[in-house]
């Protein structure tokens, strides 16, 4: 028997030879040793007392009996109750290497920017009733003041339909019967995020929840896009990402609509002011952080450069040199081109590998680096085109992956993404909800590890979903799986930083940040430590 | 760009250069490179005009958006009308090498086998409602004849509850407000399947359609396990299967009981008894074949020896010596042994591997050969103890593996089983409604195959599932995957006759297996071509 257990040991070593987390496993300290027992521990336990029983209500959506990594929707209010999401959301979480900007602030918080702008107006497609109101989205825009309107309200009987209303006099004067100035308030928060019934009962398919996520880029583009809301989304975004221990982000902005709304309600405000707009702010928090002692909180952000892959070829000529125009121009702030969009129906990356090479010939000519860093096999498609975007995002020289969800089904790209370091940005709550994955049990994300590929964990769409930061992401794959312990969030922290490096972070930079999350995370296994003691003092 | 696409097509050749029908790919006829054709060109229209839409009901289970692979227990009905599946239910499929006997045949048809057994009562544990039939299943026995009852009815005021009442007296007086005769029908056979509403909405977990599964034995077992049915239930499951297409099985039987019911309705046949019923059937069957000029549509069968995975280690000698003993006295039809049940619940094979090794060595003693045939890793766990059941199936020289759902995450395991051949028993439709995957498209099986892990399509337990024969899995597996092909579903086909070598076929039985499955695949591959010409000239 021992001869047998000693087989049985070398088997599983070699099976898990490869996974990322290894060398990490290998050298934890004697406090990260106990760290990692108390961590299991508390896995454990809430396995049994806070997920080991079913729903205590009559319509649920997901499943009734519920479990850990279960539904996120279902799940959260359960989630942020336990003490395993108490103890992560205080982890040094590195880099957010994978946010559409946006969707990554709280809906009411949009809303309550939008509130405060008297040139954001408000309209509807037709009479709101209370049958339809989840239905029937509104729409948003910033007019000049010349044509700002003194309609009283949205849902009153001579309302026109699509006429533009203030969003203020809307909200006063909500009918009652649909709730009130509160009830106005559930029907755009509710545009702007997926509910449990619809990722779980009535959209509960790819496709069809996609057609919701996609109603809400178009409720919140009218306020996003808006110069005086732009300012303050990418502020409350940064605060938000620090507040919960990201300490780096480069999330996506999409510059498919070439000119945002200026502060006096005209649509012609160009890209390169968008990112002077950026770096402002930016440069506002760190001062702000530096000034209370807090620097050391944000190494900085850079700019993913996205439009969306429906474009032509001549459409996207203009696209690939506005992003070189720029890069030159903010060298610093431009970490990469991407494409973004609904891979399984927009078209797919072999469409535009011409002018991809002519781009690259570009770069060189004008002596810019811009990586690309592309999203592929978010699908469920097997060779399917959206399956296939990971061979060319691989052939064309992809720095890292976004999602690369299907990756698991292709053994000859986890190996070329293993010898390359193609990191992943892997979003398993975006993925669960799009419905993707059933829950996280059935995520592959196990096998990505075990074949030796980096990952990143990513929030994607936060405002959308409701897992704002990254801790409810790496709470919902803590608890999914036996084999993830220390070493495992460990490793994905670093790898979120060391994968930013290709994109954008330079060697300074790189030391810096790896020094920060050093001192970080010596604190946040001193402060389990404690903890634990506290607790057992008690 | 030729020097792209060229470099394209070598990766994706490579990545799926491990592919186990890749070979047969190579090779294809020219004939069955058109039938190839067509049955991607069908399956692609059948996308369209059959999946393309919303179901058209009110109360749906599972997705209202159709779709290829969707969730069988919903999309059946549909799948039954489509051209591709009429076509499938012609193929020949060779073994089917992962069913459990006492769940294989249709429930209406065991049924109707206990309507014929005066000896056969039935009783409930209570009064049964409308609201409570579902949740409340009948019992059944066949009784020695001293012990037959007069008992009108179950639904009456004065039923006793559990008290015994014949079949045939419960079916005609069964409640009016129930739905009389036909209401007892549906009672008793709802309590034998899973239903939509029970696998996509109630019991919308592993755990929670388990408890109905295992609900489904209890109630057949009173059945399944009386000598006049058994030797009728054998007949059903042997025919129905070469109606099918299907030429060879080799069914689990569960040996848990020590007795069956015997005609006089005494509990006291042993299995060596068992045995000799299942021989007998099976000869009876090979001479009505052979007398119908059809002895070519099947091969034969053998028996896979089965008990619970919640035993002792004592009491496990006991089944061990019997399996032992029941293979010297029937070398021909034990084809090998194996542990069933809950793994997610129930005992891991490390906690057995001492008995099993002397299990092996008493093989030596007595010069038999009994392969182990394990289930292992139907689960969704990473790194618990149903995972790691593949390990020990491995390491005890399993010779397949019965589902192995989760090796898909272990690239040591499945380089085992690429290298050494062993076979997966898969069951996708199985696997999805106890929710190891929420629709084909999310199962892991692709992975599995570009890994060039050799696969056998099975139905596990179709009287339950519905999904009778193999055709079913054949579908639901063909149209998720625009890689999957006439190749694809030939390798399938051979890799289930191959698999079954180790076990049980000798050279002679490979050799006339083989050249019988020649014969049928190419009047397979003539059908689909004829109807092609038939339909194009109509």
């Amino acid at each position: 028997m021992d001869e047998y257990l000693k087989r049985r040991e070398e088997f599983i070593q070699q099976d898990q030879s490869l996974r990322p987390d290894r060398a990490a496993a290998g050298v934890l300290s004697s406090d990260e040793h106990r760290a990692d027992e108390i961590l299991r521990s508390i896995r454990k336990t809430e396995a049994r007392t806070i997920w080991g029983h079913e729903l205590n209500v009559e319509h649920y959506h997901g499943s009734k009996q519920m479990f850990p990594g279960m539904e996120f929707l279902t799940a959260r209010q359960t989630i942020i109750t336990t003490k395993l999401f108490d103890i992560l959301s205080k982890m040094p979480k590195g880099g957010l290497l994978h946010a559409h900007l946006d969707a990554t602030v709280r809906p009411d918080v949009l809303l309550r920017l939008a509130l405060s702008q008297p040139a954001v107006h408000i309209r509807a497609p037709g009479n709101l009733t209370l049958g339809n109101l989840k239905t029937v989205p509104p729409e948003f825009r910033a007019l000049p003041q010349t044509e700002w309107t003194t309609s009283a309200s949205v849902t009153e009987a001579g309302y026109v339909a699509g006429s533009w209303v203030p969003i203020h006099n809307a909200r006063s004067t909500f009918s009652e019967a649909l709730g009130g100035p509160e009830g106005f308030d559930r029907w755009v928060t509710g545009a702007l995020t997926i509910d449990p019934s619809e990722a779980y009962g009535t959209h509960n398919t790819t496709d069809r929840i996609w057609d919701k996520f996609e109603s809400i880029f178009g409720v919140s583009d009218g306020l996003f896009r808006y110069v005086p809301i732009f300012k303050e989304y990418i502020r409350e975004f940064l605060l938000s990402s620090v507040d919960d221990g990201i300490s780096y982000v480069e999330p996506r902005i999409l510059f498919w609509y070439k000119y945002m709304v200026g502060e006096d309600g005209v649509e012609n405000v160009p890209h390169r002011v968008w990112f002077q707009i950026y770096e402002s702010v930016l440069a506002d928090i760190k001062a702000d952080l530096a000034a209370q002692g807090r620097a050391d909180e944000f190494v900085g952000s850079k700019i993913i450069y996205s439009t969306m892959r429906e474009l032509t070829l001549d459409e996207l000529e203009w696209y690939l040199e506005d992003c070189l125009a720029l890069k030159q121009e903010f060298p610093h702030l431009v970490a990469g081109f991407d494409l973004v969009g609904h891979e399984d129906s927009l078209k797919p990356l072999i469409d535009y590998v011409e002018p991809f090479m002519r781009f690259k010939a570009r770069q060189q000519e004008l002596g810019v680096e811009i990586p690309f860093i592309f999203h592929a096999g978010e699908t469920l498609g097997d060779g399917t085109k959206a399956d296939m975007n990971l061979y060319d995002a691989i052939l064309l020289g992809t720095k890292r992956i976004g999602h690369g969800f299907s990756i698991f089904k292709h053994p000859e790209v986890m190996k070329v993404c293993r010898e390359r370091n193609i990191c992943l940005e892997m979003c398993p709550i975006s993925n669960e909800i799009l419905r993707l994955t059933g829950s996280m049990p059935m995520h592959p994300l196990p096998s990505v590890l075990n074949h030796g590929v980096h990952v990143a964990l990513c929030s994607d769409d936060p405002s959308a979903f409701g897992n704002m930061g990254l801790s409810f992401d790496y709470f919902q794959v803590f608890v999914a799986s036996e084999v993830n312990g220390l070493a495992t969030l460990r490793q994905f922290v670093w790898d979120s930083i060391t994968a930013s490096f290709y994109s954008c972070l330079g060697d300074q930079e790189k030391k810096r940040a790896f020094g920060i999350l050093d001192r970080q995370w010596a604190k946040f296994i001193n402060d389990i430590l404690d903890r634990d003691t506290t607790h057992r003092s008690a």
